[in-house]
């Protein structure tokens, strides 16, 4: 995923209180809505059954093993789109289409950098997304260093200009990514930052929360009418190793060769398989993960996962021959990682009928497990939300808040005011492996991939069985997601 | 290190107790060895004192900052000379010198794999050390695979004739390594065990504990009369790729690029710092690392950690004044990884001066903390043994064995019949460092490098006090090298 986080505080339901409670009584008086007993029921088999009896882990072993890093547009872009069409196919979807997005692709090529003086040896470092080459002969230049991207922009042009900028800001852990937002900010808006005050590169501390010798990788922006920079991350150690140089007071001179660049207009799809109600209907439940990866991992917890869990919820359910009002839909997404490319696409393709999206929910911050359940319904399906997370807190998922966002590539639906739901993902580990070469399959955990498949599945079959809608399309939603940070 | 290691269990007293215990009952009769009471207050004056002001942090940031990576005859080797040369000088011991080490050198060039069919994607390896390389465009054949080297060795020309082999043995952690003997034999022996059959190349797991996609690189030999094929090993995630394509029972063609090949004979130096007893005396205390590393990561663990304490430990010992009887000697040893040479000509320069080495100990095994006390000595000295070990048993040193290896570069000096000390370490996570790009400074913990340094600085100081030999030179050492593994 490449947007930051923003979830926010548990506890959601005080602080809205006087707006949803008195709602509520006054729907009491009517009729709260509820799911039937038999849905309920169905729902508890899933939270029993599934961990034990979902293909989440071996979609996943499926996808990495024979398809590998997915960079969209890139060698095995086209394979994995064959690869998801044929894995629908043979997972018993009732419908499986593609549905054509175009960008323009990014290449990367040789990658390296060496300290020339005073101590020279070699850095490990990975091109940023969308960063231009260097020439061919390498760029050479002193280091600058900054502690923040804010230190750098409060820089003068005098001390920066012909240097290479390092911007060495660490990031920590946190459930919920929430050092990812104050952080990543060197990584999509660095070389423009440095650009500006004459810098002729730039190399920022890897955006992780590891310490191997890997560098994460990630989308770098270019300010439009800023002077274009090559842009590079240095694994974790190496930004350390750097910055003790630096602490000795001499010019450190580094040399960094890109061979990164654009490529051709590319045009790949998203990839739809879809289990239908017995009773024909339009309305459905969207879940889904992104198709594409980087290219430095196989791309198993970013967004293998979110493809596999949310092939594997649907499956599952109709497998089960559980009963389900409305279809669901699972949407992998093409090219996420360089510009929601497949979920604009989606939502450009779909505008007209957000109203039969009954709720969409993305899973794209790697394996899991789910520990909360955020919402953005309209208030009066609220009592709905609860219901759902209580059938879900035999799996640890807490109540969450109605602010939620339901992951990036739902962005642009979310815009047009479809209801979103936000199953949380641990997250306390992702960023060691985001975007690097270490996002492999062997990282990923039976136990808590099956969790975060049995918690989408459980989310669908319950959104797809709702007594009433959430909201979708209507306009509380419309201004709702306005204010809603992504 | 490279040698497989062969700790022995703990609790030799128990096993030795005829052996040993005789012998003290008639020793008592006589004199018990001790060491004075003073020597022992100084002892634990350094067991409270130097883990905090000792300098084994700041020597090996200076290392891996400065120097960085030290492969043999690399491009660092003079550099790494020169600066343990001036750090003896800086850290004021008594004299410091240059011992000439030659030796044939190995380069490392590209090295590229991927698979090409049935599942198209890049692979992470590393070339082993020694290797040839392959042709300039590459080798490509279909990949046989062998659980273990064992299995290899039983297989037949048919099966392997124009594949390239790939051994898939994994690697436990324990405390001593105990599993790194059992599984380094398909790095330094798997070449030519595949070759014999007619293989064109060879690629290994890594000979690791971790799952990162870094390498393990470390010596391959080529057995003479045997065509050398070139020989790499994968990283841990990307030997399971491999492996999980081979279940899919369809051929997998795999294409591997090395560049490697071996350089000019190349002159370094075994680089020796002596700390003076203040009564001029020709017996020394020797302790030590290897300078040089694989040329992967910078050498922080293996060995820099090694240099680091023993160099930290005399270093505190003159600091603080505290009284030698004998001098203390820290050599820091040329190429150890690519055949001991460093120790074998340290060998050769002082084979007639044996029964001046008191005692010797290494460190090689990475950060510590020292967990035993093993010795190598003549049985009338095991009461001192015992009394070191007690002095030491505050830093949670446990008493260990007396069939001890004091280090791969005293494996010469020990077949002269040098008594030996082997302060063990924790290895428990060396091995997820170990001879890869990982092995980096930021991955030390001050804490347990300050131990091991404290370790060393109690073990020199009581040696060079001991109130009696531990039998260096005397036949009974000799005859006990030659039952002793490495």
């Amino acid at each position: 995923m490449i947007r930051a986080t923003s979830i926010q505080p548990l506890g959601w339901l005080l602080a809205t209180s006087f707006a949803v409670i008195l709602p509520l009584r006054a729907l009491a008086a009517e009729a709260v809505p509820s799911f039937s007993k038999a849905t309920l029921a169905h729902a508890e088999t899933i939270r029993l059954d599934a961990p034990e009896n979902n293909h989440a882990m071996k979609i996943l072993e499926s996808l990495t093993t024979e398809v590998g890093p997915r960079l969209a547009g890139g060698p095995n872009d086209a394979r994995a789109v064959a690869w998801a069409k044929a894995k629908f196919t043979e997972l018993g979807f009732d419908q499986v289409w593609l549905e054509p997005v175009s960008f323009p692709t990014w290449q990367r090529g040789v990658e390296t950098a060496e300290v020339l003086s005073p101590y020279p040896q070699p850095l490990s470092i990975t091109a940023l997304g969308n960063s231009i080459a260097t020439p061919i002969d390498g760029l050479t230049a002193n280091i600058i260093e900054f502690a923040t991207l804010a230190d750098l922009e409060a820089a003068t042009k005098a001390d920066v200009t012909g240097k290479i900028v390092f911007i060495n800001k660490a990031m920590s852990a946190h459930i919920d990514g929430a050092d990812y937002g104050p952080t990543v900010g060197a990584r999509s808006r660095g070389a423009s930052a440095a650009a500006k005050l004459g810098a002729v590169g730039l190399l920022i501390r890897s955006i992780g929360t590891d310490h191997n010798r890997l560098a994460h990788t990630g989308y770098n922006g270019y300010e439009d009418g800023v002077e274009k920079i090559p842009a590079a991350a240095l694994s974790v150690p190496d930004a350390i190793l750097l910055s003790n140089m630096l602490k000795r007071s001499k010019p450190v001179s580094v040399k960094m060769n890109l061979g990164s660049g654009p490529g051709p207009e590319y045009t790949s799809y998203n990839v739809i398989g879809q289990i239908n109600a017995k009773r024909k209907t339009n309305k459905y439940v969207l879940i889904g993960g992104h198709l594409d990866s980087w290219d430095l991992g196989t791309g198993a917890i970013d967004d293998g996962a979110g493809c596999a869990v949310t092939m594997a919820a649907a499956e599952y359910i109709a497998r089960k021959k559980l009963p389900i009002e409305h279809n669901i839909r699972v949407v992998l997404f093409a090219n996420e990682e360089q510009g929601l490319f497949g979920g604009n696409q989606y939502r450009d393709a779909h505008k007209g009928d957000v109203k039969n999206i009954i709720a969409a929910a993305e899973s794209d911050f790697g394996q899991g497990p789910v520990y909360a359940l955020n919402s953005r319904v309209k208030p009066e399906a609220l009592p709905l939300v609860q219901q759902m997370q209580k059938a879900m807190s035999g799996l640890n998922i807490q109540a969450g808040h109605n602010d939620g966002n339901g992951g990036p590539d739902l962005i642009a639906l979310g815009a047009e005011g479809v209801a979103l739901f936000g199953l949380a993902l641990d997250g306390t580990d992702y960023f060691d492996l985001h975007h690097t070469a270490n996002d492999t399959f062997d990282k990923v955990e039976a136990k808590r991939l099956n969790q975060t498949a049995t918690s989408f599945a459980m989310f669908a079959f319950l959104a797809a069985n709702a007594p009433s809608g959430f909201g979708s399309g209507e306009s509380y939603l419309v201004e709702k997601a306005k204010s809603t940070k992504h």
